[in-house]
């Protein structure tokens, strides 16, 4: 992997970066779907790749619990699995364990969990979650940490965030044991909203040479301004020729503020699970799409959208889908708000590229749609 | 309309026509897709015009409830509201109401029943049958007929026919009101199992001078064998100028039969409805991709088959979707089977105009895999 940085906006920390993967390039900076059990919820790879999608995050826990990371290495990888054959990332399934599982018993080793599906036992440690994303063969994998809720004292975040440090030792080792191959992957920096435990995350994962790294911990109930502000304050430790990674975020308007702090790469559920619940984007805000006052709207969910949707169907129709229950309401809204945060972050590197990144950042702000 | 008579098998009773309506041109023998409440479940427009749809058959009745036909008519009809610019046939909405709706009274004008979403109370009579396919702006309307279960009796199913000639009478007239409209209207022949009343209703039809002829009340509940033989019966009394529409059937094996009985034109949700099922149509019989064996299958559904969904997906994938309780699966398994059903009208037409249309019907009853 190897990440080329083109240019830098000069009045904001926006980059403009190439990533190059075993499986093709990607313009940063980059939103990516996410594909949770191996499919973006209701899309077709078809319909990915005419929307522009460059690469998809899917979820090593749901993965290991069905089908089973070995039954898709068996049956050719994940790409031939899902008939994706652009990069991938997956994640470690450390988060997954943490909020979603029952009965956890975490040790210094790694964690003993039970699927949310049905109970089953199954564990985790640094060197299983890296030979899990071998199996699944993505692109890009990532460290498994020890994930914290917030709030969290500053005991519980610097234990916690030792703990991730020494993971993060354990699974770059295991990962070298493989130096033939092409998978790479991403140190995750955490410490919560600790800006000294951020620091000495950041520096000590920077010490090991990771080939990216992430900024964890990051949109699990913290306030806006406190996000951007460790964002910010985490940025200056990450060296600049690799690429950054925010985890799970977020709203578009977070995308831009994000990048004007050097963030390179995003996921969220935000855009799918808000489509498939009736919640679509549009440059002045959300619509919900079953409000009675579209019942007899001819229009488009939004006049200024350039998406296959908007340029054939009626909010009217979109509401009918919806309130009717149709697979194709899923289907449509999917389409329409994927376009919306891929368009974004085509506009962001646009003015990056312009050096007007900054005037982008004002207009988001002035918006303030999202 | 037009209705072209291009060849006709030596053999057997096959024909290949070609039907040309306001929104384009059909070949005969053809299969329509069911999207009854203006969609085909899973499906887009696009997807369905890559698969080779030439036309749709929506239902008048779930469409009267949801989203209102005044509606539709008020955004710009069926084909504007859900982007489909190809023929539409619409249903009168009968069949519906005497198989969904609760609490029905028929009295010689007309039916009056509630919804089944909500119990609302509505009107259907010939005339108000029109007028619903008249605002959705569909290319082929059907009249209003009063259907009957199976078995009924002799008497019953004489009064049925004889009140569904009335009521088509009055549709015909009330349809001839507007002589500048470019849609077109198709009488049903009932008369249940009773061929003496079957060729009563096909005669009095035929003699009131309808574009197209359909055979009703087959398919709910009678033997195959028996289905068979009243198809058989009919033809000879339906105008070969004029196509044939088959309403409600059937499976792939039920197409070829009935076409080497004289049938042009068929829909049946059995290809939809089986995909969301998991239910699959091969060339060798269906398969039922929940079943454990295919969990690590690497093959297409079906060798033979051309579709994107065997050119691209395995087994153990779309059993994964399917098990996950993902959309996906919905969309590729109905990608698949419609394919199943588009391309075995496809082959019919060919075998006809080789006037070897014998020979598949032989194959067809061969494999017996239908």
């Amino acid at each position: 992997m190897k990440f080329e940085l083109i240019t830098k906006d000069p009045k904001t920390r926006a980059r403009r970066g190439r990533l190059h993967t075993a499986h093709g390039v990607i313009e940063t900076p980059i939103f990516m779907p996410v594909g949770t059990q191996a499919t973006v919820k209701s899309m077709t790879p078809d319909q990915l790749r005419e929307l522009g999608v460059e690469i998809l995050l899917c979820n090593s826990y749901h993965l290991l619990l069905r089908p089973g990371h070995e039954t898709v290495k068996r049956v050719g990888g994940l790409h031939r699995f899902m008939g994706w054959n652009r990069p991938i990332l997956t994640d470690s399934g450390g988060f997954q364990v943490f909020s979603l599982t029952s009965l956890r018993e975490i040790s210094e080793d790694g964690v003993r969990f039970q699927s949310h599906l049905d109970g089953t036992s199954y564990y985790l440690n640094p060197e299983i979650a890296v030979d899990i994303q071998m199996a699944l063969g993505s692109d890009i994998m990532m460290i498994l940490d020890d994930c914290l809720a917030y709030p969290a004292s500053h005991f519980e975040a610097d234990r916690s965030m030792k703990r991730s440090l020494v993971w993060a030792e354990r699974c770059h080792q295991h990962w070298k044991k493989n130096p033939e191959t092409s998978q790479v992957l991403f140190g995750i920096v955490q410490g919560s909203i600790y800006p000294d435990l951020r620091r000495e995350s950041a520096e000590r994962l920077v010490a090991m040479d990771f080939p990216g790294y992430a900024i964890g911990g990051l949109a699990v109930g913290e306030p806006k301004p406190l996000m951007y502000e460790i964002i910010e304050q985490v940025d200056p430790y990450l060296p600049e020729e690799k690429p950054r990674y925010l985890m799970g975020v977020g709203t578009p308007a977070d995308l831009v503020e994000a990048v004007a702090r050097g963030v390179d790469m995003f996921d969220c559920v935000m855009p799918t699970r808000h489509a498939r619940n009736g919640w679509l984007f549009t440059r002045e805000g959300h619509i919900v799409i079953k409000n009675a006052k579209y019942k007899e709207d001819p229009g488009p969910i939004d006049e200024t959208c350039g998406c296959i949707v908007c340029r054939t169907f009626s909010r009217a129709y979109l509401r009918h889908l919806f309130m009717a229950n149709e697979i194709l309401s899923s289907v449509l809204n999917t389409i329409h708000n994927l376009y919306f945060y891929l368009d974004t972050v085509r506009r962001i590197r646009q003015f990056i590229e312009l050096h007007r990144f900054d005037e982008f950042l004002v207009e988001t702000r002035r918006l303030g749609a999202h």
